[in-house]
């Protein structure tokens, strides 16, 4: 959500779509740099960490676009209600800045959609059953529009936002991306996990529920790219192997050497880890020579100092023989689901990043993914080579 | 509240508090302009009026002090917890924008004070029946914080604002003017409703339930003034007469000529302009000559224009003679407990603005307060006549 006239085109949209007999639920994020100087305001005040007010500082971002929203509806003459996630039924566990949903009372809402309401729904929050505000951390407002839509029932869920679709890369790095007009859930999981624009956790809610979800921008009126189950088994059939091209940037890797090869070794290094709050992502390994193996892994660049402070206790806890660390890398991958029974695909994407002159660092695959770690300054460059040679620029 | 520096002030003296080993709860206003700027956003959305979203708005910057200043103080090692007015336990009517508390459910309060927490409430709202967020207009979060010392019975409630103390007289005006160290709850309403800094409301629900009001500043240790029902016993045996000398500006004045002199006929007139909304003070109507008679009342300048049309209407239909109006008049005001019972406070009050050449254009009294209508320019110097002539500045 933007500003004033941004909330009243998003008005318009919403009013048109309510005219046309569709009951509307409306799903609200904060209005531009909302959240951010929030947090900034509450570090103004205080350097330490305040879960449970932070939660409730933060909630007030959606209300305010909630009820500018709300404003806006009516002044087009539909009766709308804007709802906090509270008063939307958004029950939530007490995670603090990363709730998870656990159910859903939609009775309010019913109710108002029932009397002809339009209802407006702060997103982002909810309540636990302490009544408690929290929120649900990143891509919290599109995670809140899949739950409804779940609960609801409702036929799909539309997301409008910044991008006007999902492309076959970041048409900012490859002009001739092309937009998708549908994707399956688990390419745009594998899309969203490496790197672009939709947060993995509405799409897996999505693809958990079988709620198609519709990817639009919210300045313009272009065609967006739905995201559905079936799109899956329609590309296989079409045999259009890959999707798009991924492309995360600001990716260390650590390396842990002449690591002793027995049971628990890799659980002794990644559970400190994971407790300490650092995620982790690719994780190599390969197969042990001498009874000792090293262990590759990649965190974002800005956990790279804790994590190495912490892995160094580790590498004397376990024995290990050595560290190595690298900042400055990335991931690209390339995901469709047309790969998975079609060999290939990797061999062709390590030739044309050789043609390219890009040397690979780490690789790893799933089913419907090949990601391959690379020098952060080629990133760009690897992007529009694989764009090319997998042919994304084609009409399909 | 003010910013973040003010709101680690605000902690620390809370802090000093609790340390002492008193049972806190603290009710926060919103920073500085919030309010108004929240009041400037709606406006840019929506030129129409949205009573219940503009509440759930307007909550929101109660909300961000209240999480601010409860982070603030666990930095000083204190336990604290932020609540809503809802998870306070606030229920109030459904009049959006003035909100009446029906009632205050403290269960959670009392459970987090045993727990040892410090208890920060976002004042000026509340929760209706529905569910729905109210706010609770005009000086809402002083109604908040002595509704709550009433419900808790809580041995008083201090308010720390940005003035000092309740004075003789406004001492941007009179610079001489005292600080009064007590003032009975009456003396201090008629202050309140004849332009003193404090809004009536919280004053009158503190005579209701004889909860002490100590007001002071946020800003320095300065003592400041209680307000208490033995204090209008007090002053009233220690024979001092005058306690202090209010004034507003921005009044204007309407008079409706030769009104039929009949029952029912300023029901007529006044019933119609509370419907619209438009509040009016001081009415003075004349004993009738010749079976009419004129009535004159005040409005706020603001309200003028909307009175005179409503007023232009109402004329015709209770068949009066004509109408006239004056903008720029204000209200000056004697008040003081000592008068009731002792005669010649008026005359003595008229006499000094004679003899400053400030004409008086109406004139009203209660058991301890009396007011003149004077010209808006004339007001301050008004003050500073009578403020002298009463003696106020000499000490008790």
């Amino acid at each position: 959500m933007g500003d004033a006239e941004k909330i009243r085109n998003v008005a318009r949209r919403i009013a048109d779509v309510r005219k046309s007999g569709t009951s509307v639920v409306a799903v609200v994020s904060a209005m531009g740099d909302t959240t951010d100087e929030l947090i900034e305001l509450a570090h103004s005040v205080s350097k330490q960490s305040h879960p449970r007010e932070l939660d409730l500082l933060l909630s007030t971002g959606e209300l305010v676009s909630c009820t500018l929203l709300t404003m806006a509806l009516a002044d087009l003459g539909q009766e709308a209600v804007g709802l906090t996630g509270s008063q939307a039924g958004i029950h939530t566990d007490t995670s603090y800045g990363r709730a998870r949903i656990d159910r859903v009372d939609t009775s309010r809402m019913q109710k108002e959609m029932e009397e002809g309401r339009i209802v407006v729904v702060a997103g982002f929050q909810g309540i636990t059953e302490d009544e408690d505000i929290t929120t649900l951390g990143r891509g919290g407002s599109d995670t809140t529009a899949v739950a409804l839509a779940v609960a609801l029932e409702a036929d799909r869920c539309e997301i409008y936002t910044d991008v006007d679709g999902i492309y076959t890369a970041d048409p900012k790095i490859v002009p001739e991306a092309r937009k998708l007009d549908e994707i399956g859930y688990d390419e745009m999981l594998e899309l969203a996990y490496y790197g672009f624009k939709r947060h993995p956790r509405s799409i897996e809610l999505g693809r958990l529920y079988n709620v198609p979800i519709y990817v639009a921008s919210s300045f313009n009126q272009t065609p967006g790219t739905l995201i559905h189950g079936n799109a899956d088994k329609k590309i296989m059939e079409n045999r259009i192997k890959v999707t798009g091209i991924a492309c995360t940037t600001n990716v260390a890797k650590i390396t842990v050497r002449s690591v002793p090869d027995r049971p628990g070794v890799a659980a002794a290094l990644f559970e400190p880890l994971a407790q300490s709050g650092i995620s982790v992502d690719t994780i190599v390994q390969n197969t042990s020579q001498d009874r000792t193996t090293d262990i590759s892994f990649t965190v974002s660049g800005t956990d790279l100092k804790a994590a190495l402070a912490k892995v160094e206790e580790l590498t004397k806890e376990i024995g290990a023989g050595g560290l190595a660390s690298e900042a400055n890398l990335a991931a690209v991958s390339v995901v469709g689901s047309g790969m998975q029974n079609t060999p290939g695909y990797a061999s062709r994407m390590f030739r044309m990043l050789a043609d390219g002159n890009v040397n690979i660092d780490m690789i790893t695959t799933s089913e419907i993914r090949i990601s391959c770690i690379i020098k952060e300054d080629q990133a760009e460059e690897a992007v529009r080579l694989l764009h090319r040679g997998f042919q994304l620029d084609q009409p399909e």
